[in-house]
């Protein structure tokens, strides 16, 4: 049975858009996903807010009511089936949400065990056939393939296999209904 | 380079001492690790402290004062000029003890990279090419070698090449100040 990480933040969690939601919030602006074709959120705010938005993910609850990707619970249940499923975060980077991510994925992703949950930094740890994660850096030095999950900063990227969808994941993964 | 992944409990810190030491205090016992040879803690308490007693591990601060093992600073310091050094943690099956480890690692091995630390459940996931750990289930689908870091409860288990001590560690993996 063939091995698939699969990233949390931007892949089942649209983090973006609750990031957005609290930016725009708070500076009454109306940034959108559409602003950020190409772009990551530091290329289009004042470098006086940086450390603040920096802050949103050292929230501790920031993480606990993110919305959950479009077809993603049903998509990776099917998964499920027929591969080894991983979910993994690189949460080192944001100790305070240890707690949080747990919760969120015990509570939209009840059919993965805990003992499939990996948090870590460096990608490059996991054993895997794939990963799919909107992150490109996370492939550079990853054994298995990487696969785009697509995400509005990379959007520009034209180095690996790109899923615009959790549709999209469905049909590599499982075309005809069976594992790859 | 190549790549060694370090558990943590038992490993880097000396949980059974402190571990002993809360059961021995709350239940007026002298259990020590040599009545553990061969066993676990389950072989030698009553079934009715149980509950309790796994709770221990589930206590939020239990990992904070967690004793190093010695010799485990220097020797991991070293070893990290020669490999990369990834701490991996089975932190999924403890979720009230994500902060406490993070904060513990910190304090006592500060030159390990937070991007360097992995919590996960099933540790075949981890892309190393050694492990040591003092539970050998884990390397049971590991993808690389084994190595069995000595404590009362796998002292009867030959199927690893064994590691005593931290003295140990360094011998096998600077036999002669260099990298294998």
């Amino acid at each position: 049975m063939k091995r698939i990480a699969v990233d949390m933040d931007d892949v089942l969690a649209d983090t973006m858009t609750a990031y957005l939601e609290l930016y725009n919030q708070e500076h009454n602006e109306t940034i959108s996903k559409t602003d950020l074709h190409g772009k990551a959120i530091w290329d289009v705010i004042p470098s006086d807010r940086f450390q603040k938005v920096a802050g949103y993910l050292r929230t501790a609850h920031f993480f606990d009511d993110l919305p959950v990707m479009q077809d993603s619970q049903e998509v990776l249940r099917r998964l499920s089936g027929h591969y080894e499923v991983f979910i993994a975060t690189a949460a080192m980077e944001f100790p305070n949400s240890f707690s949080s991510k747990y919760r969120w994925l015990q509570q939209h992703f009840p059919f993965i065990s805990p003992l499939n949950v990996v948090y870590c930094g460096d990608k490059s740890i996991l054993n895997a056939d794939y990963l799919v994660d909107d992150t490109p850096r996370h492939f550079l030095r990853f054994a298995g393939e990487g696969i785009l999950f697509s995400s509005p900063h990379n959007l520009l990227v034209n180095s690996y296999r790109r899923v615009n969808n959790w549709r999209e994941v469905e049909s590599l993964f499982l075309p005809d209904g069976k594992p790859l």
